[in-house]
């Protein structure tokens, strides 16, 4: 009999393990039932936090680190990937401008900024690549993207032809936008965004009104921020010609979306579909048995365009296995074997606090699957 | 293709769900994935606390409940079963003598009787049964049977022809055992005590000294019962021709081991064999395509006895296939691999409370049974 090909596609198990250490226990644990079988280990993400690792672990990249300016203006020290073809960059715009650089008494969407996010943008440009993939999630930000336009050579003035003041808060005084010292190289870079929320750049399911709050601002400031992001769109449509107001996605990262698809000709997807594409995960899936996924939580989110769906998704459509694991298992996981997820095991061993669960991660996972392999081998004889 | 029968033979997971529970919901999880497969319930028990609940369960027999006398006197209701032949009645020690019923100030081995398990019997024995089990785990008794034995009839007296008080504290002024009154019904009755622990009477490794501290025995007390038992046990071999100071398992119980042997003439077997015979587990096993066990914890100590080892054994000799299921995994799970169990699932869903896992039972194994027969679906195909 051929020896059996096992596709290790988990997702990092968040404050635990990162998928490339996921994809080691999960071996471990199988390589005890099937010594002689082959694993092919693809660290995924979904585009939000663990994207950059997990696309760098994946391709046998490389990992950098560079100080840009933060939400609140002040220095920050940000992630970015190169791929393992050098020619692929990857960044989180959290890594630079994310909600976790503000505290609860300091955040402040009117006057937080993506310039960091568009500093990282220039740090690989320089690095003189072909491709480059955002991460839109965990933003600190409203500024439409007008911060990471800045960074890049785009100028945002008032009436007066003096430059803005970072921050959402100010867009409202926009009067023109010169875009003449754009950087030239973004027009030689195809450059994806990756963003899993349909929300428009303004109006009640716009930016400011939905994800405002949980930036920090009132109602009144949301509604200050929607009414500034809207004259901002006007702006970009009379000046630049480019009209993206509804375009969904585009109110994603508080409008970086938006600041996107006008500076730098993004183009919006999937995070799991563009993770799937960069880490090969179709050609990969061509020789599997059996696929394993998995996340630190499953449930009925998951299959809103998390890993372990995508995974499925992909390996449904190559006619192959899937088993997933978790951390935690939630509400409505049935759901997900309609989906494409043939079975779900969860890998906690009995009444355990979060804190020794997080640290146990690797043993669990690799008893776990262990167990699993058990089991197929058990019915395979 | 024949239908797949499952045979489901789990313990009870204590505190959260009977034996029979936990098979109706392993069952219910797994028929969502073979709705015609055949589901034998065979609910288990290792002869301690859930004996007599998974028996009545397994033959479709009776629960009755019996005021006794408690370990101090005070009166306690006690419950046994008649299994479903109306032949075989079963009682567990500690619901008459159990240590349950003393309070860490009130516990004190020198006057805890079993006289209320005898007590049980006499009542089992009024049934017209032919054979009785007797589970001995969770005594706060340190008397050597002789409370049981008296409540059947038997004497214990000093020099001067009294009756000696009850409990272990006084037989050292033992001078003579009157066994005339004894129940003559115990002549035609098989009695088998279940027993997992090989402890002599007396000395060192004997009730006293390794069992007597978690009964309120401070050292010293534990040599005034040590010294006890040992007199008693040389008066039962002077005047009653018996010597069971060396029996293994004579310890069990605070001696009731030995007075079981002594007074009864019960047979001392390992509950799980006791608990399989009296199932007949083995004759359910021979249609069986995989077997399911499980209990409420499994680790290193599961194998020295527990329902899961036990079913895996039997099921080992039929040359069928095993999967347990628990609600906490410990330490040295590895081993049972090599004793028969082809695979372990945790049943728990992530971080939880105890009192969590333990309130959502039925459906964590409903979940984790369902995915099982998922996974064994999915390689069957």
């Amino acid at each position: 009999m051929r020896p059996m090909t096992f596709v290790l596609a988990p997702d990092s198990f968040k404050e635990s393990m990162s998928a490339k250490e996921v994809c080691m226990a999960m071996e471990k644990g199988l390589r005890k039932v099937y010594p002689a079988a082959s694993y092919i280990h693809v660290p995924m993400a979904d585009g939000g936090e663990g994207t950059v690792q997990s696309l760098v672990d994946a391709s046998g990249g490389t990992i950098y680190y560079k100080e840009v300016t933060g939400p609140l203006g002040q220095k920050v020290t940000a992630m970015y990937g190169i791929l393992g073809d050098g020619k692929t960059a990857v960044i989180e715009m959290a890594s630079a401008s994310g909600i976790h650089y503000v505290t609860k008494e300091t955040r402040n969407p009117l006057i937080t900024t993506t310039y960091g996010t568009g500093e990282l943008i220039v740090e690989c440009l320089n690095k003189g690549i072909d491709n480059l993939i955002i991460g839109l999630g965990g933003s600190s930000t409203n500024d439409g993207g007008t911060g990471m336009a800045e960074a890049l050579g785009a100028k945002f003035l008032d009436n007066f032809g003096h430059a803005l003041p970072r921050g959402g808060g100010s867009l409202d005084r926009l009067a023109s936008i010169d875009i003449s010292r754009l950087d030239p190289r973004l027009k030689q870079v195809n450059l994806v965004a990756a963003c899993d929320v349909e929300n428009p750049l303004c109006g009640e399911n716009g930016a400011s009104y939905v994800f405002g709050p949980q930036k920090g601002a009132s109602l009144d400031m949301a509604k200050q921020l929607d009414a500034s992001l809207a004259h901002y769109a006007e702006i970009v449509k009379q000046q630049l010609h480019k009209d993206v107001r509804d375009v969904p996605g585009a109110g994603a990262a508080g409008g970086l979306g938006a600041g996107l698809i006008v500076f730098t000709g993004a183009v919006l997807k999937k995070g799991i579909d563009i993770v799937i594409e960069y880490t090969g995960l179709k050609e990969k899936l061509a020789d599997a048995d059996i696929v394993l996924t998995g996340e630190g939580g499953i449930d009925f989110q998951t299959k809103f365009g998390k890993t372990p769906y995508g995974v499925a998704i992909a390996a449904k459509e190559a006619g192959k296995k899937v088993v997933a694991i978790a951390g935690y298992i939630g509400d409505g996981t049935d759901t997900l074997h309609e989906v494409g997820i043939d079975a779900i095991f969860g890998i906690a061993p009995g009444a355990s606090t979060i804190e020794k669960l997080l640290a146990d991660g690797p043993c669990n996972v690799e008893r776990t699957c262990e167990n699993i392999a058990r089991l197929l081998k058990l019915t395979e004889a």
